[in-house]
């Protein structure tokens, strides 16, 4: 290839990030790529709001098909998000033999097995960088870099909207729903905030991630999740209280043949790496068998955090331009079986409302240990009235050995609410 | 090609960390890479000690020329460390068309532009991420993924022994001497630990660090550069006080025309995440213009993550294979001047040892602001029988500045010493 020409679909946030990078740092991008980088179209439905950047006439178009029917077009951006109409596009522009670049997670969590091997029947690339933690380049490190390990465990807090309110939660001791309105207002949570707060847009990650990381076809359907809707100021707190800070997790754990992949908030150590990610920043953790455990940090989101990540992968496919473009790694080699998350097994925190009176702590700890459990603390704190909070940490147990505990805790006679369930622990 | 051929020169912890991993994953290469990955000879002069991974007959000699001179062979890792005789392995096999990994920051650090420009003539590349960072693949990065970014600052705790020692010695309250000792009983710290506690294994990384993210060319020997030898224990103490901790970094400033380069201690806010940075580990932060602030975290050093970087290396090549190899980064495309230390600016904690009478603080306040510096705080404490200690941490001023208040501070009467001055901050 003796250049780079660039289409960008959407003409949003990241889109934008895009455009302002291509424009403002054209020099650095061909003096490295060591051919012209051209942005020749970006197609968008709004063709009238200003976005900031100057554009040569002509460039703007509300039509994606002069994009993706521009023969001299070998690199689409798709930069609108969401399963549909993106996943048409991008299946359009790979038939075409175009190279996509994407920071759409749903449709590469959905459908990047797909679109991968009609890349490769059709002899160009898909990559989607900036569809897990922003402009943290942690899918190429894993792609190449870190190639020669086997990857056993990816832990990430990828979604920053999630991370900004429990952090916020943690500074203020405010609850859940105030913190939540808090972010609205400062724009870091939408008006429907149920694809942060839900964890579906972790799952998504994870999906991506796990299926690099342990190269298999992950089935994003099969990912156990769990928002952070239930969590408290009074878990927050008891977190503190035994040295641990809540993050909302993606993680991914291969057992060789099968693998674990969940998506729940997590009381962590405070002296983990994980613990100190504040605010809207991300990381990723990573543990190989050579590597060793590292961690990749940075702005998961953003206009042009995204963006750096995209051209980023644009780069990326310029360098290799004397090659034609290969595809440098394989998504759904194998079919891993998911373990079933009953099957999975973890430390937990529980926290109970009681009766205030003797033998309840007893009664607890009686049931936990006709389930197996093996209690690491349990503490009865805070009478209020005639009511008490027993809260108490386990032993690694799986999670159907805790469901029939927690099963019959609820049916005891005195305890009156069983308030919290938290996974605790990374289990290094 | 259809196959990589690799010859390691070099058997000793890095070498053999290689040619682990080589001969155990040897089914997850050749799966990602699609080729055969044949590990066809290991140099080095001692060809009996068991390395703990068996070898077919043949593989292991004492005559590096096997590997040089072997047609076959594609791929020299050179594991031997030092400036001489890695330097004339690493010409030779370049003149022979031969690719380079190498693991060696002095080697790199004196000779890298000239191995690069060797490089494009003869049609090969040579690759050293291990050289930096150990298994954090931050160089590639810093290539690749980040290549749409201007990169403004590089921040690095890029040693583990002086980490490791910093750690220890805020944990335990202990002096440098003290600690070194252990470090060294532990095998964390070298026989003759010059290399690493006076911070020239920091400025060899320094120098490669900021020649791939600044595009230029660094002389390493106008790296300015302090060690660790004279934090002690009261330094540590009062960086705690204030809220700071002690690192040893590496520190490239981008000022676009012109560069600074420097290595020496520095108080760090400890919510910063470089300040959780602890024991042997290595993390390296990097702000671009689009990426914003983002940080890699790993093992420095030890066999296998030294030898995780290597062998991605290795792995990056085979992915180019269908190209021959590119080199996909220069090394030296602009020589940037660096700023004399002595205009550089940054905010500074002194601690002074003085006369436990009225008018110290006041003489020493009036000494700084004759200089034109900005006190943040100072501090009179712990009087000792008729010493007390002041400790003052500036705003931020030039190094020559600094130089020359110090000086006049240290010829006022009541001054008895000047026992400590380390850079404070990261100028956000």
């Amino acid at each position: 290839m003796d250049k780079v020409v660039i289409g960008v679909i959407g003409f949003g946030t990241v889109g934008t990030g895009v455009v302002k990078i291509l424009v403002q740092n054209r020099d650095i991008l061909e003096k490295r790529a060591g051919v012209p980088v051209i942005l020749k179209k970006i197609a968008d439905l709004d063709t009238s709001s200003d976005r900031g950047v100057p554009l040569a006439p002509g460039v703007l178009t509300a039509e994606v098909s002069e994009i993706l029917e521009d023969p001299e077009i070998t690199v689409v951006v798709e930069a609108i998000g969401g399963e549909n109409p993106a996943k048409s596009f991008i299946e359009k522009a790979l038939r075409a033999g175009k190279n996509v670049v994407t920071s759409n997670k749903e449709v590469i969590a959905k459908h990047g097995a797909f679109f991968t091997s009609l890349a490769r029947e059709t002899g160009c690339s898909i990559l989607y960088e900036a569809a897990v933690g922003g402009g943290i380049p942690v899918l190429h490190a894993i792609r190449n870099s870190l190639a020669g390990n086997r990857i056993e465990k990816v832990f990430g807090i990828v979604n920053g909207t999630t991370n900004y309110i429990l952090t916020k939660m943690t500074a203020s001791g405010a609850d859940f729903s105030e913190t939540l309105k808090e972010a609205q207002a400062l724009g870091y949570a939408e008006a429907d905030p149920k694809n942060d707060v839900e964890g579906y847009d972790v799952a998504y990650k994870l999906a991506i991630l796990a299926s690099l990381a342990f190269r298999c076809e992950v089935d994003y359907s099969r990912i156990y999740r769990e928002g952070i809707t239930g969590i408290t100021a009074e878990d927050i707190a008891a977190a503190r209280q035994f040295g641990y800070t809540i993050k909302m997790l993606a993680v991914g754990i291969n057992h060789g043949n099968r693998i674990e992949l969940h998506v729940h908030p997590v009381m962590i150590e405070n002296g983990h790496p994980l613990a100190t990610v504040n605010d809207v920043f991300n990381a990723i953790y990573i543990r190989g068998d050579s590597l060793g455990d590292a961690m990749f940090y940075g702005r998961g989101a953003g206009e042009l955090p995204t963006a750096s990540a995209v051209v980023g992968d644009i780069m990326n496919l310029a360098f290799r331009r004397q090659s034609g473009f290969i595809q440098d790694s394989e998504f759904g080699l194998e079919q891993l079986p998911v373990i079933p998350m009953d099957e999975c097994s973890t430390s937990f925190f529980i926290r109970c409302s009681v009766d205030d009176k003797p033998g309840v702590l007893a009664d607890i700890s009686r049931v936990f240990a006709n389930h197996g459990i093996s209690i690491l603390s349990i503490q009865q704190i805070g009478a209020h009235e005639d009511t008490a909070t027993i809260t108490t940490i386990t032993h690694p147990v799986t999670e159907a050995q805790m469901k029939a505990a927690l099963g019959e805790t609820g049916k005891l006679r005195s305890v009156r609410n069983i308030c919290s369930v938290i996974r605790v622990g990374l289990e290094e």
